[in-house]
């Protein structure tokens, strides 16, 4: 079965070959174009390192120039005329498609290409209004729009690119290499949030700094995770031998040194091809407050790939760890990696995320009009707990980094629980009861009980004195036993 | 005298050198063994990077296999067989003294291995009840183990690695490379925690991020000290004079540019051997609350080099220091150094220690059975200026990483001190005085009597607009000569 | 005008090259000095590495030995007679001058070389009374100095070198490489703060490990923006490519694919020569409460260098980013980036400190000879929100680094202004009012007359309820519209 699944893969990817090595007969031009050349005339003088790296890239080698990707169509929303061409500053997708249809192909009916989507989401609350200001105006933003959408979450998630009437783009959306900008062709996505141009170093793409720019801090610090790790340690250690440069890269074959998050995400393996669908090998979502599986994301959000499931995914996933590990050791990873899941959602998230919709409804019924989320401690409180450390751990414990799970996570989760939150919610209930508005007394009554219901639980009750006592006695013995072995 | 010591050394040397030659014109295998080859023919199939780490690995030019390390004997504890042969999968200390004895023997005896005993100690309050739960069953754990203790703790400090009823290894217990992990051959420590499989390089294991895997995070952030410090930033520029590879690793024969976190702690200078005792050039243990010499932990622990006293190991790091630095630079390093440790001791530890168990009395008169530690703030506040910012600023001036001594030291002390710590010990006091219970409010009242005094001290006085004026005086000259000068 | 700029910038440098040959061919002596080769004799065996560095160093190559940099003259506050010779151990900026006279001027101009003007600055109650104690004794300092400023600040601002009557130096003062260090022979700077002894590598001064001794941390994270950066990115994927051992090293010319913080601060670029005054390129100084152009900083300090404009200082920039970028790209990557700086100074910067003043007077009033700046909370809160938060939203703009931007930046500063800092005012303003001091009262009524006008503005009545409800509309507007494109 095994060796049927591989010759199929070999067969695929002869099948493949050929028809890309046919389309590279026709495509790929005897010389660089007369208008490209042009291009260049001025612009090695003006921007020289442009020409450069262009120089070092594949484009140059295949005579793909300038105009090859910057050509645009009389009409489209973002071209002008320069120096007698029509051209547009931005290369979407749909321009990178004309070569690389497959890869855009699976990057376009990726999760990632959707990130913009985030400006649609509550969220857009946090930058435009919390955090901002209507400061910056623009011609696309005549009554003004947040610096901190601009400068922040956009340059991760992507702009709505807007053209001015002159045809330049507005500088609120650009520059931007947001990964799911959207585009003035309509298509969402950017190609070069990971080929940085005019390079396109599959190198660079495949470098773990490639995806810190957005997967890092204190919300989703995944390069800081894989830089604890194991994987991390082995691949800094080994840097020089991870044939970065290599057209097929193929772990076990072309390298074996280290994985880098391509490597596990995205790169061949050997009964696995490439894909520029990331979350193609990923089981679970560890972005929302209470644990979901990952295709569960996908159908809500519409994508095609709702149908692999998150056991699928996870075996994709197990493919690439047998090239190092064994079977039996990944599973218990995985073991203890979906015990630490269970832990965060039952301890925390769960019970957590009840009295905060309850203290919220308190909150309202006191405050009236006046009321608005993340004005009050308790909403940033909350948002941390789920958003920050929450994440934090799951990420932490999914890719084994044990200070991230322990001193970033579990830790801080605590702290904040039992060192703000609990107390919030007390002011909270004390607020409400002593209001002097009916309303508000009921709801804190509700709240009140809830809370008293979820200190007495398994996860919480050691809190107020109440441990297991047979469990406390288990402790007591085995930290004894302990103690005395090494007396 | 000197001249005596390195003819004695080099004496050592040749004498260790010529066992060693003996040993392996003995031991080395004229070729890999047959167990190992059928190894192999499976194995470079189903997990084919272990096999080519393998071939990278001095392992592989000496003939040592699969199953020179993993066999095991009938009775192991762990002991299975496998297509034919016994074998285990945990290849433990025990089991890589038989060839690396020297260095086994050395680990064995250090710190180090015992890094497993912190499960007996008070913290498994925090990762098995405060952040945990006993959600997690397995065969080894039926009424449960926190994933907090599985995902965290464990995996630096190592699991008591528990033998299912069917051989296979407890999924909480395994896979775990913890430096202290308790083998089930009774062994404590995991040479795989630095010396990665299957490659066991050499140049990995002597890289900070080696050590970095465990020595990060806010309560020992050794290696993003490391990484600030002169001694950081001349490594990273000089990673490929470093000569890594090289077996033979002196600092100032084979490399100059920069010391690694082994060259100080462990690697061979002109006049001292490599050892893997990473203590023996320690003069102070900086992870207690008050300040303490090392040797003085190791009598504790009733390990060995409690002979060792903290000014031998200080002479032992001078040795490694002079290679690039002056005696009187070094000496004066540690005047400065030392002043640091004895004003986090001085201004935060003793009083701050003093406190927290006053302020425990209190709580515990009030609270009666509901007191539990780690459930109200003011715990939370004391843990971290002791093991968090505590730590820190210890770490960074014995590394002269200045901006750790201040942004995330000093300074973190000083906010969390006068803007948590004592309001809230004055909350202690008050909830004291007014709990109705006499024994609650006399203790409340040496509390804050103790607190007074603290306050009205030379360290504290200041905030209470109490600065000594002849010292706010001079302070104010030298501030307006130093303007005046700079007019 | 483009090519006669050129011109005169060619002819300045064959200028300054002829210059440079002519007292090259008479300084370069031919062999290594006498006195040099004794130090050597010594010194290769007590401290082998400093001989090795050395021996890599273009000093070696050029005859420039120990005794040509450590050369004292009598009468030299720190000359001392070792072997028969006159030497110092410090080698200050006046004794590199001696060959490199360009570049010392530069620095000796520069902003960089006053770092330790902040000693005589307000700065100095926060590491010598508020985090230190006078326990660090030294001739220098027989009253006792802080080992906070010590370990601290001094290490990157530099301290202020004393001799003892031995003429050895004080250890509260040495070892020190702070940048800004005053010497005994009463110059300011360390050159060896970035060219590190005793390689003084060209190299290792250009690389972002360099800066980052210093510029990393809460409240100047440069290195850790530069790394989320795409220019950090593409540096660290491509440092192989850099070039970074040659003499001449233009951007364009001798390397392309990536910045350093050398390259756009200091390095030549194809129009302008290198300069060893880093503020000359930029515009903003993004230190202070309020935002600030770098020349009103400069002529505050009485520098040369205040009449070159902030406009000038982006033109300079400008200069190196067309490099890479079209002009357009980097006019628009400003537009964004004042944006962001407006966005901080008018929603915390501005009422912030207007709140702070006031609310001190109120705490001044109740405490009377009691106040203490730094003994209360509200003192860190309101320190963090411009010198931490607030700079690192400026500079994480100023470098196009997102995460910094919105989680380290934008974010922390919504979370301490709504959920520390306004709740703090409050309790102020109570304070105030039942002090039963009419003095306090008055005051406190100001405050809250002045908070209500704060929080009824654009910048912060939405969280009183008060949201422009025609923006509220637009922005809901938005959303539905976006949410519906998507479905």
């Amino acid at each position: 079965m095994r060796k049927a699944l591989f010759l199929a893969v070999i067969l695929c990817f002869f099948v493949t070959a050929t028809s890309v090595f046919a389309l590279t007969k026709i495509n790929i031009p005897k010389d660089l174009s007369a208008v490209s050349k042009e291009c260049i005339d001025c612009h090695k003088e003006t921007n020289v390192n442009i020409y450069q790296q262009w120089g070092y890239s594949k484009h140059f080698r295949a005579n793909v120039g300038c105009f090859e990707c910057h050509e645009a169509q009389k009409g489209d929303a973002d071209a002008f005329e320069h120096e007698g061409n029509i051209i547009s500053i931005i290369v979407s997708p749909k321009d990178c498609a004309r070569c690389h249809e497959k890869e855009t192909d699976e990057f376009i009916n990726s999760h990632h290409s959707k990130a913009g989507r985030i400006m649609g989401s509550l969220d857009n609350i946090l930058a435009e209004v919390v955090e901002g200001n209507k400061g910056m105006k623009t011609e696309g933003f005549p009554d003004g729009i947040s610096a901190a959408a601009v400068n922040g979450c956009w340059q991760c998630h992507g702009s709505v690119v807007k053209i001015n009437k002159d045809g330049s783009l507005d500088p609120a959306t650009w520059p931007n290499t947001g990964m799911g900008r959207v585009n003035p062709d309509g298509t969402e996505g950017s190609c070069t949030a990971c080929h940085q141009r005019h390079e396109f170093s599959v190198a660079q793409a495949r470098q773990p700094e490639n995806c810190g720019k957005c997967h890092m801090g204190p919300d989703h610090p995944q390069i800081e995770i894989f830089k604890e790790s194991k994987h991390g340690i082995n691949y800094y250690a080994n840097k020089d031998r991870m044939n970065l440069e290599s057209n097929k890269w193929v772990v076990g074959e072309d390298y074996f040194a280290a994985p880098t998050c391509a490597t596990c995400h995205m790169s061949a393996t050997v009964d696995m091809p490439v894909t520029h669908n990331v979350g193609l090998r990923i089981k679970w979502n560890n972005r929302p407050p209470l644990i979901k599986l990952a295709h569960e994301t996908d159908k809500k959000w519409g994508l095609e790939s709702a149908k692999i499931t998150g056991d699928m995914r996870k075996d994709n996933m197990v493919k690439v760890c047998v090239a190092c590990h064994n079977e039996n050791f990944v599973e218990a990873f995985y073991i203890q990696y979906e015990a630490q899941l269970h832990l965060y959602n039952d301890k925390w998230a769960k019970p957590g995320s009840k009295l905060y919709k309850k203290a919220t409804a308190v909150l309202k019924a006191v405050k009236g009009k006046e009321y608005a989320k993340f004005s009050q401690k308790i909403d940033y409180t909350w948002f941390e707990l789920w958003h920050h450390e929450g994440r934090r751990v799951r990420h932490a414990a999914s890719m084994q980094a044990p200070d991230y799970v322990q001193w970033h996570g579990n830790y801080d989760l605590a702290k904040n629980w039992y060192g703000e939150y609990v107390p919030e919610i007390k002011e909270v209930i004390e607020m409400g009861k002593h209001s002097g508005n009916p309303k508000a007394n009921e709801l804190a009554v509700d709240l009140e009980e809830m809370l008293t219901t979820i200190m007495n639980d398994e996860n919480h009750r050691w809190s107020i004195g109440k441990e297991d006592p047979k469990a406390r006695a288990d402790r007591d013995k085995r930290q004894k036993e302990f103690l005395e072995k090494y007396k």
